[in-house]
């Protein structure tokens, strides 16, 4: 039998605990909420039961590997601190991984949550066949991870992978960052309705105007479904948002030339709408991608879903294909991996 | 005595020739013109030749470890085909590397002229206690080489580096790559002289024109020198140059996250006149920068120099130390440490 060990998605929200095992089965899955407002000790001491169980449960079946766990936050890989977590109110500054070790007593490896989706993405989703790839998480703010290698890349403090406040525009709308004209101000869910309501306050998009009046959520995804439907500011929006991931992807290629760029994240449904936006950004602005792009692999540019090793001297950008399971893979192959 | 090898670089221009020590000691350099019009043959028999004394002298002293060189142009790391060159016209798509080692009977490592000076600068110059460094080199163009855990990083076809590409300004002056805005359009010597040109055609820039009517070269260094005793409208082009370069830092950092970022070539000689607007752009448009900046190492944010361990969780930006002999340092470090 295979050994295994369990992945942990601890979000603000969710907390998604997973037991897969070497060959990247996923035998089990277990989604609690996370109650922060219970506090910290309550949520780690949550989690680490139902860790147990499930430790227990598959045991017989192999050795337990050890538990990875990404959280959203900047990590201080040496001492396994978790030093920022806006999402995890009260949780800075605190020894999270030695906690969790003291209480289970089994390794335990503590890592960025955008950088975990990487590696889950690298190990059994769009990039399992690329050794260099860096993902581009478009959720409520834009995140990111870098593997190198095969392995996760930090950065000098754990810091790397910040694609959402790279300056796309640099005169753009004001970013929460201090900045203008990041990334994260045209391509997040948060920029979507943003960009919405700006051209409804403009009075340019009736359209919109009318479903924003009668939808009382009026989120991206409805944005989204008036865009397939020819909404025609509802497309520029996505327009915007693909131009905009557009440079910032031309931008990595031309300065690393890895193999693969993958986005993901919720926003990522909506690629059909902004996917061909940014690919002629990057034909216009990197002579690196010009030189590399797979205009004769089968599917071509920007075809969705798994590039195989015929396509590893190409530049690829794609998709996510393990959607929000991507952080519980590679959270459980942190343990796998690192020694 | 120390083991030795052979750095060159091979510019469209000059080439140059050292022996170097394994302790980093030039023992002696020589400086040849580069033909061109005699052809690539006649250059590269020239330089054999000139490899062959410099070896024979320094024998004695020590093992030949090999020769590296640095050429302008994309090279197959895996072939040591030369693929491109426009500074060497019809070299392109020829067997160098394997032609010289024929020549010679020794060990040859072709690498990009921009990459090797990255090297240099991490062997020997500003970036010498760190591991991860990217290098900006402001000549005629922009280039620039990534060095990360010691070793050049190549990306998937060695075209890794294109910073000079990146885009600063999304409708930014057109550049020869095809795209708008190129870092290039503003942190080249060929940029200070376009900016400067634009100026005084636009009427706004008296200074500048009368330079320019009594200066038959009015090129960038005269245009520095102008910045430096005061000149407004020279001083408002390092500005831009600055912002320019600040914005691309700026991005650089926010996605890897590096430890140190060196300017070298030509133009950097005008750090005085540009850099504190480089601070500028970083402190507003990184927030990893924000969070690592160097405000209290001695010599504080863009002190020139080099920057010792103590420096090894902070971001610096800093001056090459090595000028034009950072690409022979990292040419004739090569052969030393690829094995």
């Amino acid at each position: 039998m295979p050994n295994f060990s369990i992945g942990v998605d601890l979000g603000g929200t969710n907390l998604r605990i997973a037991a897969v095992n070497q060959q990247g089965d996923l035998m089990e899955k277990v989604t609690l909420g996370t109650r922060v407002a219970l506090g910290k000790d309550h949520v780690i001491h949550e989690m680490c039961d139902a860790i147990r169980l499930l430790a227990a449960k598959y045991r017989d079946g192999g050795a337990l590997q050890g538990i990875g766990i990404g959280v959203p936050g900047i990590i201080d890989m040496k001492t396994g601190m978790l030093r920022e977590s806006p999402n995890l109110p009260g949780w800075a500054e605190s020894p999270v991984q030695a906690q969790i070790e003291g209480l289970l007593g089994t390794r335990v490896i503590l890592e960025n949550d955008a950088n975990v989706a990487a590696l889950g993405e690298k190990w059994l989703g769009a990039a399992r066949d690329v050794d260099d790839m860096a993902m581009l998480t478009l959720g409520t703010g834009v995140g990111g991870g870098i593997v190198l290698k095969g392995r996760i890349w930090h950065g000098m403090t754990g810091m790397a992978g910040e694609f959402g406040h790279m300056t796309v525009e640099p005169e753009g709308p004001p970013c929460g960052c201090g900045n203008r004209g990041c990334l994260e101000q045209y391509a997040s869910a948060t920029a979507v309705v943003r960009m919405a309501k700006e051209a409804i306050a403009s009075g340019r998009a009736p359209g919109l105007a009318k479903a924003a009046s009668s939808d009382p959520e009026f989120n991206a995804k409805a944005i989204y479904n008036l865009a397939i439907q020819g909404e025609e500011e509802a497309r520029k929006i996505f327009g915007r948002l693909g131009r905009a991931l557009g440079i910032c992807i031309a931008n990595l290629v031309n300065a690393f030339n890895l193999n693969m760029y993958v986005v993901g994240g919720g926003v990522s449904s909506a690629w059909e709408a902004f996917s061909p936006f940014i690919f002629e950004e990057l034909r216009q602005r990197s002579l690196v991608y010009a030189a590399t792009a797979p205009a004769f692999l089968s599917g071509g540019e920007g075809a969705s879903g798994h590039v195989g090793p015929e396509g590893s001297t190409k530049t690829i950008i794609t998709r996510a294909l393990l959607g929000s399971d991507a952080g519980l893979y590679g959270a459980a192959q942190l343990p796998m991996t690192i020694t």
